[in-house]
């Protein structure tokens, strides 16, 4: 009887009825994030179309009697969604749909994620962690914290969270071992088929994965399956990722938010400031530690020449995205 | 990096592929049901027709690189998927269809279910825990036990957790406490709109629960609310409840494996022996505790003028169920 006493810590959450939410909250409010003793306030943004949807949500929610729950709200004004928000999950983006050309989805991705920057700017929280999920990821944070000047890029980051299971899960299968015993993978670039999942710094066992694993296997498998990961499962499926998404998307903030275990590294999408030669000023995935509750990209690897085409290619892509929505960024 | 070692628990779910089992399967792999140590091995149970979705779903279950994932396999046969099952959860059920009369629906449903017991009876772990989720749940639950004579009645129950959470959350938020600060709510019957939602035991904040609310407001609201909610959340959201049944399964089958804190009680359907006046050989909800993993029905409770009525009328509808099906139990 001494559960949820302490403050509630302010989640919000955009495109709250989408179906990545749905596998989200509820997780959310069974301490899956901040563990089985501390409240949350659930702050859901929706679109004004959605919020009936979202309203059948809000009652699961309140259907699971979590002691956890302390309140619960539901917004279609990013600026109440965002209120004194501590962590914020932006799930909610446009997709792209059928005659839409590639600079249409960045440019109407990109008025959402300014608008939200420009919320999140004015009312959150000075030390909110902000983890952009909705597609194009990197793109849609570069647009959200440039919109937030009165905040730091060091509240803001991108999943890529996702491609970095999915290669961790596919090491584990192939190495007949578990998930725990490998380190020190890597997602490099854009969350898209351009990124490049590394395995050159990574252990199995203790071991170096590409000792034990064939170089070919890899090269022909193991990247082309992580970057085609997505359209896989919805050719198999028939819906999109939701609940793997919403895993990463957990396991991006906690680690963020508690550290990462055994002086390791995650894969996250953060501002460069020219790390690796990447871009300053380009969201670029890169091995990530976590200091005190801040990000830090981990310098001074040694890139291998096979890795450094890759690397190269995804931020030439990442160079034409911004490109495509320069005009909505502020100076 | 001492993570998974131990014997995996061997978890068995039915309609694996369905909107339930979604918000289930990944729970379960993040340790909401046995705790961040215990590694499981899923054994997923689907229609044949439904075996390349239910394929997708093991992608992403994949996907998530959880260390406690140690084995998944996938069935449309329930003899493989039940082996050595020692935790199950019936989920997948028939669901009315246009035109499907009660006792049609009674009998799809019954033959599912006769054929999961007889499975259950000839594979399953001798200690299984088998939660039935898939309505109509007390008399599928009646069905599926009666299939499997060699396992004990002790090995089954029927999930009316979620009507309890439902319960559980309308009286916090009548009375601004938080749901951990109440106990003694009961559901009692069947999983429909007969059951009995019984607060004359209730407590909230050391109080009992009906000194603090108005008895009109339980009576005009809380019950038939309760009754309700799944019909007034299919109209609210379009789709029915998911992710809060999975909650409330996850629950259920928490409190369990692992008892009941305080001493309290939760609900369960589980086969009546008469306690209560209730017929014996019904699956019927009742007040349950857990002594060393074994549910045990609350004996000796008053039972309030005003609840006898209804505990009859959801017992006379268990009755006829029961009919509508008796030439599809074995003797």
């Amino acid at each position: 009887m001494t559960k949820s006493k302490g403050r509630p810590v302010r989640i919000a959450i955009s495109g709250a009825a989408g179906q990545i939410s749905y596998s989200l909250l509820f997780r959310l409010i069974g301490g899956d994030l901040l563990g089985p003793d501390q409240p949350v306030a659930l702050q859901l943004l929706e679109t004004s179309a959605a919020l009936p949807q979202l309203e059948g949500v809000a009652m699961e929610l309140q259907d699971c009697a979590s002691p956890l729950l302390s309140s619960l709200s539901c917004h279609d004004d990013p600026e109440q969604a965002f209120l004194d928000a501590d962590v914020v999950f932006l799930v909610g983006a446009r997709p792209r749909s059928a005659g839409m050309e590639r600079g249409d989805l960045l440019a109407s991705n990109a008025e959402i994620f300014s608008a939200q920057g420009r919320a999140l700017n004015r009312v959150a929280s000075r030390d909110v962690r902000v983890l952009v999920v909705g597609n194009p990821v990197n793109t849609n944070t570069l647009i959200a914290l440039r919109n937030a000047p009165d905040l730091s890029p060091q509240n803001f980051s991108g999943m890529t969270r996702l491609d970095h299971n999915r290669a961790m899960s596919l090491i584990a299968r192939q190495l007949g071992c578990r998930t725990d015993e490998i380190s020190g993978v890597m997602i490099w670039g854009n969350h898209s088929t351009t990124q490049f999942p590394d395995l050159h710094h990574a252990h199995a066992q203790g071991l170096p994965a590409l000792d034990q694993l064939p170089l070919r296997w890899y090269e022909e498998t193991l990247i082309p399956t992580v970057r085609q990961r997505g359209a896989e499962i919805i050719r198999v499926r028939g819906k999109s990722s939701a609940a793997s998404g919403a895993n990463a998307a957990l396991a991006q903030m906690r680690d963020w938010i508690h550290g990462i275990p055994e002086n390791g590294w995650t894969s996250m999408a953060v501002l460069s400031a020219g790390q690796y030669g990447i871009s300053p000023g380009l969201v670029y995935s890169f091995p990530v530690r976590v200091n005190d509750g801040h990000w830090q990209i981990v310098e001074g690897l040694d890139v291998h020449p096979d890795a450094e085409a890759g690397i190269r290619a995804s931020e030439t892509e990442l160079l034409g995205e911004r490109d495509l929505i320069r005009h909505l960024l502020p100076d």
